[in-house]
C-alpha cells in the first residue's frame, strides 16, 4: 500500500503513520512526481486540484479532518473515490471548550465587563440563571451531538437542531424549517456546527437574526459560510459606543470561522467591538487519536472492509 | 425573635425572612433607633461599627456572604456573639464558572487571541492539551473544594492547597508552607479562595509570583489582599507592547476582588493589556438559597440548636 500524505508538517504524519502501518510505504506531496503518480491512498488536508488529480490508480482517500467541503469543491476529485472523513478525535471536546467558553463569555458578561474595564467603570451586573439561558445547537452530527450535551452536563437548557428528527438525550430536538424557527426565537446563545453545503450556506441571514430574542448572542465554531456577514454586522448594530453600551438586537458574536480565511486585514469584524475573532482554532485535530483514524481508515480501505465513506451529494 | 437586616436592597430580603420565619418580627437598619436596640439577631452584610455596637441583647448574628473577615475587623463588632457566615449558596458554582472561564480563556489563548485580534492578525496558536496544565487551588474549604472538583471534572489535574492536610477525591492535596512552594512550582494557572487573614495576607508576593513556571496565569475571584499588587505588576512585565507579544514571568490574570473596591479609577490594573478585571462578580450569593439559610440559622439560633459558627480567631 502506498499512502501520499499532505498536510502542515507532513513528515510529522508521515513518520508516525509509517509507524503504525509497517507494511505500507508512506511519502510526503514532496516526492518525485512519479512516485504521488503511485499512490493508491491520499490522506490530505485542502490538496491542490493538481495534487489530487495525479494518483493514476487512486483507491480511496482519508479527509484529515471533519469537514470535507473543501475537498468536495476541489476540482481535481475524481469521481468514485470513496472518501473517509475523520471522525471527532478529541476534536468535540475541543470545539464543545470553546463553546462553553463562549457562553459563559455572554451569560457572565465578561463581554460587558471587558468593554467596562477600557472605561474603569466598576459595575456589577446581577446574572442570568443557567435555568433562564437556553443555548441553541445548530447540527447535530457526532460533534454537535457531543457538544450539546457538554452545555448541558454545565446546566444549561439546550435546543439542538437538524435537517431530519433526531433524538439526544437531555437535549430538546427541533428539525426541518418550522423547526429552526422555533429554536431561534428562544435562544440566548446559538452555536452553529452545521457542515458546509449549499443547503446550510447563509442559514444566519437577517430573518434567523430577526427571529432571536433582543440580546441573543451568537457562536461559530463551525463553517464561516453559514453566515450572511453582512446582515450579521446589520444586527451587531453600530461600531462606536459613545453611550458606553450601545448594543444591537444582537449583543455579540464569537467567530472562529469565516468565508475566507485567513479574515482579511481590512474585514470589519476585526475591529467591532462586540465581536470576537479567533483564528480558526475551536477544533483542531489532536493528532495522536487522528494518527490512529487514519491509519485504521488506511488498513481497511486496503483489506477491503466496510468503511463509513462521505455522501458527496448529501456534503458530508 | 426580633431580627435587624441590613444589607443593599435590605426591604426585599426583610419580606422574604418575614415570609419564612411567620413568628418573628423582621425590620431593616432604617427602623427608629430603639427598634434597632431590640435586635435578638443581626443579619447583616457590612454593617457599619455604630449599628453593630447597636443592640443592647445580641444572641447571634447572621453574616450575609461567606467571607466574614470585613465582620471580624469591624470595631464594633461585640465579643462573644455567635457568628454563623452563609455557606456556599450556589456560590460555589458561580465561582467555579468564573474559575472554569478563566482557565480556558489562557489554556486557549482567548487572552492572546484578543490582543491579536487589536492588531488584525490572524495566527493560531497550538492548543496546550489540559492534561498539561496544571490547576492549583489555594483555599479548600466548601467553596475552594467545590470549585477544585469542577475543574478536574474539567480533565484539568488540579493540585489543591491548605493550611493543614485535607484529602479530596480526585485533587492532589498539599499543605503548610513546603506544600505551597511545592504546588507554585508545578501550576500553569493559579486559583485563590483563600479567606483574607492576617496569614493570608499578600500570600502572593513576588517570591510567591517567581515560583510559579514561566508563563504562568493567576485568576483570583477571592479577596484583594491575597495580592502584593506591585510585585503581581512587576511579574506581569511591562505594559506595553511595541513587539506585539512582551508577556512578563506571570503571562496574564484575571482578577475579581481588589484591596480596594471599587477598583480606583487611577489603578495601573485598569489599563494593564495582560489584567482582566471584573468587579467581584465571581460569587454573588442567589437569594433564594441564602434566604433559606439565613432562616434556617435564625430558627436553629431561636432554638438554642448547635450552630456551625466562625472561629474569630481563626479568621473564618
Amino acid at each position: 500500500m502506498k499512502v501520499l500524505v499532505h498536510i502542515d508538517d507532513a513528515e510529522q504524519w508521515r513518520d508516525a503513520l509509517a509507524e503504525r502501518l509497517p507494511d505500507a510505504e508512506v511519502f510526503t506531496s514532496s516526492a518525485p512526481a512519479e512516485k504521488r503518480r503511485e499512490a493508491d491512498y491520499l490522506a490530505v488536508w485542502k490538496p491542490s486540484a493538481e495534487l489530487l488529480g495525479e494518483p493514476e490508480r487512486l483507491k480511496g482517500i482519508v479527509n484529515l479532518g471533519a469537514g470535507v467541503d473543501a475537498l468536495l469543491g476541489n476540482p481535481g476529485l475524481p469521481e468514485g473515490v470513496p472518501i473517509v472523513k475523520l471522525r471527532d478525535a478529541g476534536m468535540a471536546e475541543l470545539i464543545g471548550d470553546y463553546v462553553r467558553y463562549g457562553i459563559l463569555h455572554f451569560q457572565r458578561d465578561f463581554d460587558r465587563y471587558r468593554r467596562q474595564q477600557a472605561r474603569h467603570e466598576w459595575h456589577e451586573r446581577a446574572v442570568v440563571d443557567k435555568a433562564d439561558w437556553p443555548v441553541g445547537v445548530l447540527g447535530l452530527g457526532a460533534i454537535g451531538a457531543k457538544v450539546a450535551a457538554m452545555v448541558a452536563a454545565d446546566g444549561f437548557p439546550v435546543h439542538g437542531w437538524s435537517r431530519s428528527p433526531k433524538s439526544l438525550d437531555g437535549i430538546t430536538c427541533h428539525h426541518g424549517e418550522a423547526g429552526l424557527d422555533a429554536l431561534l426565537g428562544r435562544v440566548r446563545s446559538l452555536v452553529l456546527l452545521l457542515p458546509d453545503t449549499p443547503a446550510t450556506r447563509h442559514v444566519i441571514d437577517a430573518a434567523a437574526l430577526a427571529r432571536l430574542p433582543e440580546g441573543a448572542t451568537l457562536i461559530n465554531p463551525g463553517r464561516g459560510t453559514l453566515i450572511d456577514e453582512a446582515d450579521l454586522l446589520d444586527a451587531l448594530g453600530p461600531e462606536r459606543e459613545d453611550d458606553g453600551e450601545t448594543e444591537g438586537r444582537l449583543r455579540g458574536a464569537l467567530l472562529d470561522a469565516f468565508p475566507t480565511e485567513p479574515l482579511p486585514g481590512e474585514s470589519p469584524l476585526w475591529s467591532h467591538p462586540r465581536v470576537w475573532v479567533t483564528p480558526h482554532m475551536a477544533g483542531p485535530t489532536p493528532l495522536g487519536d487522528a494518527l490512529d483514524q487514519v491509519a485504521e481508515a488506511l488498513r481497511a480501505f486496503a483489506a477491503g472492509e466496510p468503511l463509513d465513506t462521505v455522501d458527496p451529494a448529501a456534503g458530508y
